[in-house]
């Protein structure tokens, strides 16, 4: 198998196939851990992992943070509201600060995409992209693509579709990249206002029919809608679009017998997703946030076994 | 002795006598615990634990956290202000999140009767109820009784009363069940507007004259008074609430010398209690509040030591 | 070397030059262990270390919490805001039941100078003082010491300026206690209405010219000017006072090739400091901040050490 040589994990761009199933293999073995009566392995004890949150988000944070103490690392949260730290501060700043404590891994989440990259060029921690505004959230897709995997045994020659606000959405971004390169068919489909211009230059396919998604994909990922778009006149109503792009009961009667339903949480019910299919035999909601501690766990300790190019052992 | 098999904790009203007894008895000898050089034992080790708090509460919030630390488990701390997990969903759909984390247990708290029960009903983790709404705080009557037999050496015949707003406290309920099952008697008082109609019939006597309290018991629990009961038009003024109900050096000349008071904090000195009389001889506020963490380690350790019913091994 | 005794840290004027020392020597041990692949040492297993903030603190806070973490301590966060335990209680109420708790140590940060020595007079448990009003800061002088004994191989003689807001800073009245001490030679630099009348009697000098500080010292510890103070009078504005006393490349043509500029953080660049200043060769910001672990883990190692006078064994 290959070695892990990377130091930081930005977006699943920059990764090779070979690489994301690097991350894919390790996560399944330490999906093990977290079923055990004792949920922990000394891979990371004495190693500090900082959470730095500038953009709330419970549910991202406490997976990473349970990733880092089942792997035996020190947690320290940081999140930048009533942050004195960062008050007055450049981000960069704040992070130099950090940096100077000797801490081993920085999980940044923050709502201007770039951030992460900034931080990644001039730190020697490792850094994790925990989702940087319209831009990437690796982590999500590699648990979004381990989930497929998982379940229908290949990602390669899969119809995968993603529904929703894809011109806002960091989730839509990785998981093109990294279903593309490992060989999956993926289409998109949402309001046109909602759509980016160009985006079949990534090599995927656009419909703007809910039904020609439903009919011919093996996994439908269905986006989070944020109301907020509806005040900046991306969308007519939210009724409209759940009426146009919402998946109910009824609707799923067209799609495959084994299709699977995801979301990468919180969901709206009765907006994108009915509670009857959220809560129903398709969908994988709940698996998603189980793997999820598993991939942070394999990235946080594939990271962490790397040097920064150029630093002495 | 017998053995634990309850899964969750939601209130004493379920627990049998030899039930409270057991865990009594394991606090006691947890309570050596936190009195060592090394106050840690590795009985959780590998468990999560997580904090799941609707309501603010430092104190009981600290008192659950440093149990569960010392146990050597792995914490980690949700509250629902400002956490994106818990805006847009709902309370069971955040905790169906946590649960798919393999968390082992859920400490929650929320301002609303019966939820900890939806949880426990809908989740395999063990969940712990660290108070709901008006209904239940078991974990505070469990250290109240515990703190009571440790002081005088049993609960059976002892006469207890508990004084304040009857009508809204949820120690007040928990304290019932627990001290009637174990055979004290009951005595409760407070003003008429803030005494549950009907009480009488969990097997406890009502009074409205402090001095009969004071001069019959044993132990005297004196309740918080929230001064929102004013707006609310329970309370004509604090002044006269403290003048009828609040107890001083004075009034407390007819009580026994030995009597006992008690407080589940924080107090408002002046108002349920004036400061001599708080931090006087008589007063046991502090090593409640010790034996808080004794209590809190016995229930995680008891707790975490079943399965669900039907869970295989 | 002698022992160490204290059990409380509260100020450096209370320290003698021998206590002084001993917690640098302390450091400098510590220091290596967060250079280590496995930074933490079982020093203070199964102790409970508690960060009591009331005045929010990111960068303190932090460097406390991974000195506790690398020293294998436990550590509890409470912090004022939204805090139940602090609400209708006096400080000292919080703080006895904390002690209640059985914690080990109480790390205090509070806007009203004296609270740490009324907690410390009051508990049993170790209190640091991180921070009290404008009074002092002693683990922030000991690690600009620390710094500039690492770097300048001595204290003793040396010329140290400190400019700014004298009057508000905490950190500049712990560092001339500190130094003096230890044989610096100390000039303070300000605008006269941020100067402390009579200042001179703690045997520093004072002048109003930054250019003289400049010329004549080895190191310049610069003070963040708080921006509040225009508001209040003291200033004319912020533009005049970068004018007077804000450092940059041009400035600092006068100085001494080998002079060290220092700055206990956040800077207001562009205010106090230029960025080409902050981030040039003469700047050891970072410096201070990676020794700042190593000073507050000799502090939490010496007083953990010790007991109570009166304690029994």
């Amino acid at each position: 198998m290959m070695e892990w040589e990377r130091h930081d994990l930005l977006d699943l761009e920059e990764l090779s196939k070979e690489e994301i199933e690097l991350i894919l293999t390790t996560a399944k073995s330490f999906k093990e851990v977290s079923t055990r009566e004792v949920k922990k392995v000394p891979a990371l004890r004495g190693k500090t992992v900082v959470m730095l949150f500038f953009e709330p988000s419970t549910r991202t944070r406490i997976s990473f943070e349970l990733a880092a103490k089942r792997l035996s690392a020190d947690t320290l949260n940081i999140s930048s509201q009533g942050s004195s730290l960062v008050k007055g501060e450049s981000i960069l700043d704040t992070a130099k600060n950090i940096e100077a404590m000797n801490v081993d891994m920085i999980v940044v989440r923050h709502t201007s995409a770039g951030v992460p990259k900034v931080l990644a060029d001039a730190l020697g921690p490792s850094v994790i992209n925990a989702g940087d505004g319209c831009r990437a959230h690796p982590t999500q897709a590699l648990l979004d693509i381990f989930t497929m995997k998982e379940r229908l045994g290949r990602i390669e020659g899969l119809n995968v579709g993603i529904v929703g606000d894809i011109l806002h959405s960091r989730v839509a971004r990785s998981n093109i990249w990294g279903l593309t390169k490992l060989g999956a068919k993926v289409t998109l489909c949402g309001p046109s206002t909602l759509m980016p211009i160009g985006i079949e230059q990534l090599g995927v396919r656009v419909t703007y029919d809910l039904n020609d998604v439903l009919k011919n994909c093996d996994v439908v990922m269905v986006l989070r809608l944020q109301k907020e778009r509806q005040q900046e006149k991306f969308l007519p109503s939210i009724r409209e679009y759940a009426k146009m792009f919402g998946i109910n009961q009824e609707k799923l009667q067209t799609a495959s017998k084994d299709i699977l339903i995801m979301h990468p949480g919180p969901t709206n019910r009765g907006v994108e997703l009915s509670a009857e299919v959220a809560d129903g035999p398709h969908s994988v909601i709940l698996e998603q946030v189980t793997n999820g501690v598993a991939i942070r766990m394999a990235v946080l300790y594939l990271l962490l076994g790397t040097k920064k190019d150029g630093a002495e052992e």
